[in-house]
């Protein structure tokens, strides 16, 4: 059993991380009431004008402007009522001087029409309208290709879909678009100390917490995972289930959260392909590892489920989001103070769980092997590996895990 | 067709639709792996201790404390290597004085032990081993029931699940987990202006977006959408719908932009429950109307892209998070400088599109028909009913649209 012996910071290994993965290049099509949070495969042009007709942006009266500039609230002018245009209905003959249709708004604008004045600012009466407010030529109309223009670059290759991009599409008459692959990630749990979920626990076992842990978070930004079955710590068995899961973009072992089990991973990339770091400055995490076999990224995670949790938000997030093309996202931080004095003297920096109750800043860590110390945080502190200590009421910067 | 009478403020309407929508009572199992987001519809007891025994927290030398008393740096404490536990294993011969165990992270302390020294501070060879640090019993022992203890109540009927707490179900053992099940939403495109996606489109038609735009909005705060084919503005036909989607929990309608159309569905609504608002002071979004069909919440969305999703950030994703117990989400905002000046009259409270350009706000608004505007956006400022003018460099508050 060796102890680590060079640990490097947890700056420098989240920039050997990021360095080492690269976006997915395959593409799907998938319907568009699906693609939202996808990111989009192609640059999407406008294959026509939106509206592809000059359109009334009211309800009211289509009238030749002109007809009005003389109206007002006491003198109103007076047009013949010629037509009622309903939503969705269209006029093939020409407006005269003198006349107003009754149009809904999208309607197309008759020919002869140049405004429409809003309904609010009239009153029909037995084939009579009377127009209280002029208008200027153009009032009121919605130009043809004023949303977008034909030929016009309207979404880019790599822009995240949003509800309202999503809306871009339908407006083009779009029912599938291209987006880029979710990563897939194989997360393989490994280690006969843990048994599968619901199975009858031996002498000795927990159950794999840390297959769902990171399932749930890392498919919540972006990715597709496979779960493995559970893989004992042995170099012929790490070895065949890298080779089995070389065809998955990302592969994450969690477990084997002993020095040795993780010499035992360290030793099958070494062999295989290239061990870019082995021992975070990190507190809890220190064990975390990270190569590359064939360069597909391979990560060795903690076994205990709060360091594999914490250092997943840390590590793993930011890699993900990178491989799906997805926006880094930042925590959200608060400032608050310190409801308790805390001493530090890890050695190295240490992400601390904590609560915020009534604005103060709560420790919940109880250690790196229990799950609950996480469930109960609303977020984390990370505590600077110089630190000495932080006295109580002093403010602090929590991360917060929405 | 009947202009707009009294128009009610956004709080009003907002406090009108959250009074009125009931929390989802129904509830499903899921397996665990898909239940992050998910609300939880059960306590959740711990049925055994976590963990069910006690465990070495370290890899290292499982000892009797007292045996390391006097060990030091320079004087170490000797041991005789008893054995040896690989993760998983356990002993069943009791640990005497003089001996130690080498022993994985999680390993069950043997009978005798009462303290793990860690790898760290150890030196085997030929069978013994130098322990250069001496340790208080209990030290790197995590005690049975140390992450939860048996009978405690853990997680909370009403909990929105996170990775961390779908971990404390994995840890008890659960494959299932009861939540309570998604709000159904039923979104109905109204009109024959509109124009299924895909189709093609026939004189003065275009393409459904709405659809689209709330399906994925909705999706996203907890909502399962059926998206209704196009229903022709007729009161009959908006009767038959409305009756058709009674056993959803919101019947969403959107177009019929037109003040005429909006009135058919308000018609449809006071005669066979109670129409609550019909107008609200808003720009874009004064259409918007809300009511009670048989205690069914049923909204009526302005048509227009824009108009419809921005009211729909602004309504129905508090109404769709409350029905989906979700917590209250407020918009990030970030303070920012406008990039020009706006002057602003229209009598309504204002969302006005903007994109953060270099940190200046600047209003890409082009009309409440055109889905480009939202798009394009970061976010939204709210320009308050009495507004006058922003100053180019005033400060405003930009609500973010992530």
């Amino acid at each position: 059993m060796a102890p680590f012996k060079l640990l490097i910071s947890r700056v420098e290994a989240l920039k050997t991380v990021l360095d080492s993965v690269r976006p997915v290049e395959k593409n799907e099509s998938v319907p568009i009431e699906e693609s939202s949070s996808r990111v989009l495969a192609e640059d999407v042009i406008a294959d026509k004008d939106i509206p592809p007709f000059d359109r009334a942006a009211m309800d009211g009266y289509a009238v030749r402007a002109e007809d009005t500039y003389k109206a007002s609230e006491r003198n109103p002018a007076v047009l013949n009522l010629k037509a009622v245009l309903h939503a969705g209905e269209s006029s093939e003959t020409p407006l005269r001087k003198g006349e107003c249709i009754r149009i809904a708004t999208g309607c197309p604008i008759p020919l002869g029409v140049d405004a429409v004045v809003m309904v609010e600012f009239t009153e029909e009466n037995e084939g009579k309208v009377s127009i209280f407010k002029a208008v200027h030529p153009g009032a009121n109309v919605a130009p043809k290709g004023e949303d977008m223009k034909k030929g016009e670059a309207i979404l880019k290759d790599g822009d995240t879909l949003t509800p309202a991009k999503v809306g871009v599409l339908a407006a083009l008459g779009h029912r599938h678009v291209k987006v880029y692959q979710k990563p897939l990630v194989a997360i393989v749990p490994t280690g006969t100390e843990i048994c599968e979920v619901g199975a009858e626990l031996r002498e000795g076992q927990v159950y794999d917490v840390n297959s769902y842990t990171l399932t749930s978070l890392l498919s919540e930004n972006g990715a597709l995972v496979t779960m493995s079955s559970i893989v004992p710590d042995s170099f012929e068995q790490l070895k065949s289930v890298i080779t089995r899961f070389l065809d998955h973009d990302l592969i994450v072992f969690s477990g084997g959260s002993s020095v040795g089990e993780r010499d035992i991973l360290g030793k099958v990339i070494k062999e295989s392909g290239r061990l870019l770091f082995h021992g975070v400055q990190i507190k809890p995490g220190k064990p975390t590892l990270f190569g590359l076999v064939r360069e597909r990224p391979v990560f060795g995670m903690p076994g205990y489920p709060t360091s594999c949790l914490s250092n997943a938000y840390v590590f793993l997030v930011p890699a993900v989001r990178k491989m799906a093309r997805l926006p880094h996202r930042e925590l959200r931080t608060v400032r608050a103070k310190m409801a308790k004095k805390i001493v530090s003297a890890s050695g190295r920096e240490q992400l601390l769980p904590v609560k915020l109750v009534h604005g103060q800043v709560h420790p919940v860590f109880k250690a790196s092997g229990d799950i609950t110390s996480l469930a109960e945080a609303d977020g984390y502190i990370i505590l600077p590996v110089n630190l000495d200590v932080i006295e109580e009421g002093e403010e602090v910067t929590v991360a917060l895990l929405e």
